[in-house]
């Protein structure tokens, strides 16, 4: 009896042990699910009379908690403060300063830049073709203009075009890759028009991120990166997988670097896609062709999806600097690379010479690219109808622009070739002042139109500022003091411990001048203050 | 001993059960798990030479399994298909016909509508200042550029701007719209510009999109829709609940339908958005006031976030009719509703009588939001920088067109009538001629552009056309006979063994007519060989 008393008793212990481990599991699962659900309950009961009661269907609690995660610095809160201190300036109110420098973004027109007068010509022409009469217009610019019309349903650019782009935008625009890139074939049913380089990027990231949890597509980017890339991460719901750029060698990018990341990556995503931004974006440099190659090498062997962000590719001001693009250098390297290694390069019309973001224009050429995926591609940007066709006409003569036997041509070439004279000059500019600061150092300007320097900031002001970087604290400390408004480096990423903004190189010689004396008078006096 | 045995027995049941049901659970969950992956593993290993026998990165095996799911029929294989018919015919190969008519799109200008006179003058003159001193151009087109440019970065289209849209052209929809509501208050801060109704759309959906299984967001949407909301709930894995439209009482929308498809859908996901596009788009219908008043009650009872698509506003052509905008209705209904109801309305710059496509603007203005929503929703847009400045233009110019005082008030007064008058006889002519045709029943069109007329069609077509609805069959063979591009009701969604097409009224009334008999004389014949 005693034996099977005791039996009894084990047999109890395990039921209560199951018991527990059951009821344990489904509160786990309860609790997880509660968690994963970002909708909570209804917090009412409908009645009657519920309306009166009744609570926001879309709050903070129940909205996307992907677009929550979304960040992007080029427009956070330091830009918002600068419009708020725009408008206490026009209401009158005292401030140490009468202008708002915008030197967050680079919006070329904006800091004063003069549109080329061959595009907005032919721009005019196309809105209002009752011009087409007018003498005062060049030849060649009426020509363009017809052509265009020609190509857009019923002569007008109201119509929708073909989601994919104008044909013969797409046309020119394959013309424009095989002369820059010396004679390689590009196919126009490769290439897409797109609402600005962004919309290429979003599009091309909506269509390769899959997957759950470990499964998860990983997507390396640059830190410091543009943070387009993180907020479409984020939004996408993918994982960012950060590789360094090396700011001691001019933002250069080792390879034994994207090893190290993509390494680490594999334990808790799968990487599929490596995104390199050329000339860079904040950090101006311009890569080697030797570096664009060991990067091909590196994709083809890790299997990863390359997509090129090239929308800087006339801006290259440093001697001894070129642009080389992915795709030529790709196919410099031989069918084994050319035949195989997926690439998606972009462009835009809102950088380089010309600087027309309004116009929100580009283009993405896919390489390799998988014929069934394509379809989807199309179907996809389908569902949007097509991009603005004001910025096909626009990309158009961007990649067409008159040729030197047009009567356009002079001006032309005259106002693109002062724009990028002048920006090489404020490059050099920016980077020799900046470097004059105590506190402040700075690679060289080799590209694109940004400077990323590095400044040394105080312990109290890295100490003290709690919820707040301290890059942040010091570029808002600035704006209030100076009407200055940058992007602090946190906002694109930077290595731990180190601090940096981003400054457009845009405004006009003589403003980027005063600019760079007042940031120069602000961080000796922001050190000796928290010092 | 006896009784203990037989209690040791029951405890052994017990725990056998418990066991049994732990492992069940167990399994179901993983299997769960698996099914959620849509990422199928590597099928190969890495090796030096790997490079040679590398597969695509992205595949239809390995892209984003949402975006697979998005159809969208008005741009879907018919119109690819039309597409190359009119390649084929530049190339002389002989059809039975000798032009395709596109009626598959509400592309306005590409059907000979004219562009509004006053409108291109003012982007000419936005495009291309040096214009301001062209005596052709009247004096009020050049206040308005003048004004916008004023507003613009730098003074030029060419500038970004404020991420929800031009300062200025938001307060003047704010006014449009309370001009249109009688007076009903609209705060500019309310309204976001958009690149084409489509965008706001998506943007809004993507906001409200959250949680997962049976917590999933729901959204309601009318049957027949615009595949525009069916594409985007697809690319946001989010919950389609389909309501019907009522064909036998003109396309109404019966709140006891809504009703009926709310409680069905509550058992598998989480309805939280109702959609209403009205005028209704591809039915044509123009809701009553009642109807709108008993919808409104409807989504505050149910706690809906109201989506109304309102960019056929001003094409209302039946006699009785008018439009009722879901703001005015809401705040004619007292503050029970008006301080209450989440609503966002949604408007173009493509339809009405300007039907600008090609510049891809709009607006929306949202009411009631969350204030905190509200800086995610700007946050959000924000990444794309700004919606395209020659549109924001355009729909500045459409929502404060020349009053009667100013010197291009006549000629835009004249042109815009006449496009309407135009517009609302080839409505008339459509349901007439349609409903003379055996087989063939047509609601009449109250508004919008579009007739959704519902075909008969004989035993062998629905019968022997595997693989293909029996629409598209009936569609592609109309296409192949005589050139005419109609979608498939299938692309809209109809009610199960009915058969639809969507037609534009927007061919020139001459063509339009040519087009309805051959629908007719089709429509006959392929009646006969399919009986």
């Amino acid at each position: 009896m005693v034996e099977s008393a005791l039996s009894n008793i084990y047999i109890y212990i395990y039921i209560y042990i199951y018991i527990y481990i059951y009821i344990y599991k489904i509160w786990v699962s309860s609790v997880g699910r509660r968690r994963v659900f970002s909708n909570p309950p209804p917090t009412h009961e409908m009645t009657e009379n519920s309306v009166v009661h009744r609570g926001k269907v879309l709050t903070l609690g129940t909205m996307n908690p992907s677009v929550k995660r979304v960040e992007y610095a080029v427009r956070g809160p330091i830009v918002q403060r600068a419009v708020q201190l725009e408008q206490e300036l026009k209401q009158g109110i005292q401030k140490p300063f009468t202008e708002v420098i915008k030197a967050n973004i680079g919006d070329c027109h904006a800091m004063g830049q003069q549109p080329i007068t061959f595009f907005r010509q032919v721009l005019a022409l196309c809105c209002y073709p009752d011009l087409l009469e007018d003498n005062r217009f060049p030849e060649d610019t009426k020509t363009r203009a017809r052509r265009i019309l020609q190509a857009c349903g019923g002569g007008s650019l109201g119509s929708y075009s073909a989601s994919q782009g104008i044909e013969i935008v797409r046309q020119d625009v394959a013309r424009y890759i095989e002369k820059r890139d010396g004679g390689i074939p590009c196919n126009p049913d490769n290439i897409y028009l797109t609402t600005g380089a962004s919309d290429g990027i979003t599009t091309m990231l909506k269509l390769l991120v899959s997957g759950e949890g470990s499964s998860r597509t990983g997507v390396m980017i640059s830190i410091p990166q543009y943070p387009l890339y993180s907020a479409a991460l984020a939004e996408l719901s993918a994982v960012q997988i950060s590789y360094y750029l090396d700011e001691e060698n001019c933002w250069s990018l080792a390879v034994g670097e994207l090893q190290h990341a993509l390494e680490a990556a594999r334990q808790y995503c799968r990487p599929r896609v490596l995104c390199i931004i050329n000339p860079g974006n904040p950090t101006g440099q311009v890569q080697s062709r030797q570096c664009i190659e060991d990067v091909i090498k590196f994709a083809a062997e890790q299997n990863l999806f390359l997509m090129a962000d090239e929308v800087y590719q006339d801006n290259v001001y440093a001697d001894g600097c070129r642009f080389h693009s992915f795709k030529k250098v790709l196919f410099e390297m031989g069918s084994k690379y050319s035949d195989q290694v997926e690439l998606v390069s972009f462009h835009s019309t809102s950088k380089c010479y010309m600087g027309e973001c309004g116009f929100r224009a580009g283009y993405m050429e896919v390489v390799n690219m998988d014929p069934e995926v394509k379809v989807q591609l199309t179907k996809l940007v389908s569902v949007r109808l097509c991009p603005p066709v004001p910025g096909q006409v626009l990309l158009d003569l961007v990649v067409n622009p008159p040729l030197p036997e047009e009567p356009s041509y002079r001006t032309f070439f005259e106002e693109r070739s002062a724009t990028l004279a002048m920006l090489a000059e404020k490059a050099r500019m920016t980077q020799q002042i900046l470097n004059e600061v105590p506190g402040i150092t700075c690679n060289p300007v080799q590209g694109a139109m940004y400077t990323f320097p590095r400044i040394q900031l105080p312990p109290k002001a890295i100490a003290q500022e709690k919820g707040q970087a301290p890059d942040m604290f010091y570029c808002m400390k600035l704006l209030e003091e100076t009407g200055i408004c940058l992007v602090p480096g946190s906002g694109f990423g930077q290595r731990d411990g180190t601090y940096h903004f981003r400054m457009t190189i845009l405004p006009p010689t003589d403003k980027l001048k005063i600019v760079l004396a007042k940031i120069k008078e602000f961080h000796q006096s922001f050190t000796e203050q928290y010092s």
